[in-house]
């Protein structure tokens, strides 16, 4: 496995490989890897000539009281299951090398990030925008590959290659979970020992509420109030958000129908988790 | 010459470029073709296996009150001189394949644009970089050519390359004159012809402070001062700015010093210009 970390190598490696005719996957993260994550490098392998992982934890992405300083950072070990799950090229920048001056841009997404966890991360999103234009133009993929745990990332993502041209593929890749049913996160590191015990109820009250749907409950009022009892009782976790919204447009409903998400945000002493269900629903 | 009018397919023809190894310089447009365009064509063909002109009116650069509706357009005259020249392709967007939808994403420049153009035309230059982050990836060029009587332009571009780290050569290319100084524009066709003779003295102005600066002159305001006597005495335009800044950064001078550009905009009746000189003076 190549490691690269400064943004001009990368550069010009992609553009050789683009010389050859190699097609390009690209799997941005954040470290600290996880099964979600080898699960979007598997899927590039088998899609690409050369698969590239970045690491970089973006601060642009974090809010002044969010946790940038606190997000679990593990290199050696990110490496070490990057090279065994086939990541030919691992990206690795530095903070100075990604924004070697302050920028002279700002990136506002205008659009679905008055709902979920735009409205309780504000910037959040313009910090994932900025970082993934630049990311693109360093990486040159064909096909990327994002986790539908972060759905409203998608959701961006989508309309950033949409709206600005980017010659990408986008590739949502299936929430990886732990057997219990929770969401593989980086941020699960943080539970303590009971709150990992609660925390495969944010999962099952998904479920519950996508049982319910599927048996011809229409009022997504009804579906939240559902899901919202159903932590409260079962966690100790404080609920940001349970919401349910169109996919991927994210538009509010008054009535269940076509292609939806179910979404949830809770925060435990350490973590805030999150996580989502998309259901396909003809009434 | 090919002609191309959805983004679909020349993104397509220029990936499949990329992928013969095909250098791409291209030059964005508003058309209404000059010899100022001509010149851009001309420096590409010289550096690049396939030249790419675009001719787009974008109407996110026009403010409310400025001459979008009255921008002059000669698309039939445009193709027979971008031909003469030797585009090899002639992207034409219709305004529906540029904007299809309304965009999720706003960009700001932050920089640079509190002074000249920037200043008089508030959000011209964040439809600017709208555009051109599209265009960019549309045409994927190797080389972008743009004219230094839009120098603003031109440091606003080269920060939108490196800021967003996109794989391309800006390449700044100089001002195309009349016989009698005066630079060429698509907006010189809305002079009067009583404008049209005093329109050289702009450029008479700047040569004016030029020679003022060799002998000597190193306060600012004096160059400006004599700058402004000179066109208020020989036009009867109404003077927009006339400003003395470093160059690229357009910072604010105390004294004329290293690389500085001497910018001016002039309203006529129904023609808004502008004109620059860019000195390296070492005092």
């Amino acid at each position: 496995m190549e490691i690269i970390t400064s943004a001009k190598a990368m550069q010009q490696r992609a553009l050789q490989l683009k010389k050859q005719g190699k097609s390009i996957g690209f799997a941005p993260t954040m470290g600290y890897l996880h099964e979600g994550h080898l699960k979007l490098v598997k899927q590039s392998l088998q899609h690409n000539d050369i698969t590239v992982m970045s690491i970089f934890v973006n601060p642009l992405q974090f809010g002044p009281n969010e946790d940038f300083e606190a997000y679990p950072r593990d290199v050696e070990r990110d490496k070490m299951l990057a090279e065994n799950a086939g990541v030919n090229i691992l990206y690795l920048p530095e903070l100075s090398d990604m924004y070697p001056n302050e920028l002279s841009f700002e990136i506002n997404v205008t659009k679905r990030t008055d709902v979920l966890c735009g409205r309780s991360r504000p910037g959040h999103f313009n910090g994932v925008a900025t970082v993934l234009i630049k990311l693109f133009n360093i990486i040159l993929p064909t096909n990327v590959y994002f986790g539908m745990k972060d759905a409203q990332q998608v959701a961006v993502v989508d309309s950033l290659i949409k709206d600005f041209n980017f010659p990408i593929q986008l590739n949502p890749v299936d929430t990886e979970r732990e057997e219990d049913g929770l969401a593989r996160s980086s941020r699960n590191v943080y539970l303590s020992d009971e709150e990992r015990n609660q925390a495969p109820h944010l999962y099952k009250g998904l479920q519950i509420a996508s049982e319910a749907i599927k048996n011809g409950e229409v009022n997504p009022l009804n579906i939240i109030q559902m899901v919202e009892d159903y932590i409260k009782t079962n966690t100790n976790g404080k609920i940001d958000y349970i919401e349910i919204l169109s996919f991927p447009e994210l538009n509010p409903l008054n009535q269940i129908n076509g292609k939806v998400i179910i979404a949830l945000a809770v925060k435990f002493s350490k973590a805030r988790l999150i996580d989502n269900i998309i259901l396909d629903i003809h009434s």
